[in-house]
């Protein structure tokens, strides 16, 4: 939703008259070839405020200018979320949120390995007493555990390099 | 650990005779009341290096003065990851992480809601073949999972603010 936003402001912007939401907050002229300008519409100028009292321009400016035409919206859209959460909560900004959601993550699989475990169980229990139709799905349940453990890896290759996952404090 | 180890080249840094990473880094005179120096020991230049290029010197100088010192070492480390994940990848950052982490906890808490029902079809069909202690856990399986709701909803105040959760890709 907030890239589809971007984006159908971003056209409307970068045909306007008026100036981006940069060049206006910068105050300088906003030129055709205005590399903000497609991302910060006059519209919205709270989204550049933000991205620039976190991050400043020249370092926004240079990181548009280092990744791809195509990746420019979802990367002004994750410096603009960044920098809200940053404003939010100065200490922990959208670290907070990870430190939050790796424990969601570690709760709620140990909590379906104990019931899988439960189900199990009871799927010895019955597989005596009932038909094997009830016992299948079980048998779904445990394979669909097994996707969510690499799941679980590849957020791991991502948080799991030099820097590590994020434990410094949130408790 | 991140934090416990900042804590420990903190205290040594900041009395150390060596310039703090910081002003080591921008080549100014690192003075007693330094206010990189606790948080930016000459051990780990990388880690103000990170900082700088993503955020700046001034807005980390600038975030440092506005929390409080007791939050300071906290806030210097969620600075560092974030800008380590922007560096490893310049389009999403951490907000990558968090992208990957919701998708994570929405499939986790569909395969543990479909488990439980399970777990209660099982606990009905064979309540009338299995002792008490057998259905207790079920019940106590179902208790935890309105945990986890509950810490859904805290997790959806976090990050359902006015910058809502990300959605601008990462599909």
């Amino acid at each position: 939703m907030a890239s589809a936003a971007a984006g159908s402001s971003s056209s409307s912007s970068a045909y306007s008259n008026s100036p981006c939401a940069a060049c206006k907050f910068l105050r300088r002229k906003c030129l055709p070839d205005c590399i903000f300008a497609p991302y910060f519409p006059p519209e919205e100028p709270q989204k550049f405020a933000n991205v620039h009292k976190i991050f400043g321009a020249s370092n926004v400016s240079k990181l548009l200018n280092e990744v791809l035409p195509h990746q420019r919206e979802d990367a002004v859209n994750s410096l603009a979320y960044e920098a809200e959460a940053r404003l939010k909560d100065p200490v922990y900004g959208c670290v907070g949120a990870i430190s939050v959601l790796q424990r969601q993550v570690i709760r709620l699989q140990k909590e379906l390995d104990a019931t899988n475990a439960h189900l199990i169980r009871f799927a010895y229990t019955t597989s005596n007493n009932t038909s094997s139709s009830i016992i299948t799905p079980t048998t779904d349940h445990l394979n669909h555990h097994q996707d969510y453990s690499s799941g679980g890896a590849y957020y791991g290759n991502y948080n799991g390099g030099n820097y590590g996952s994020w434990n410094g404090g949130m408790n």
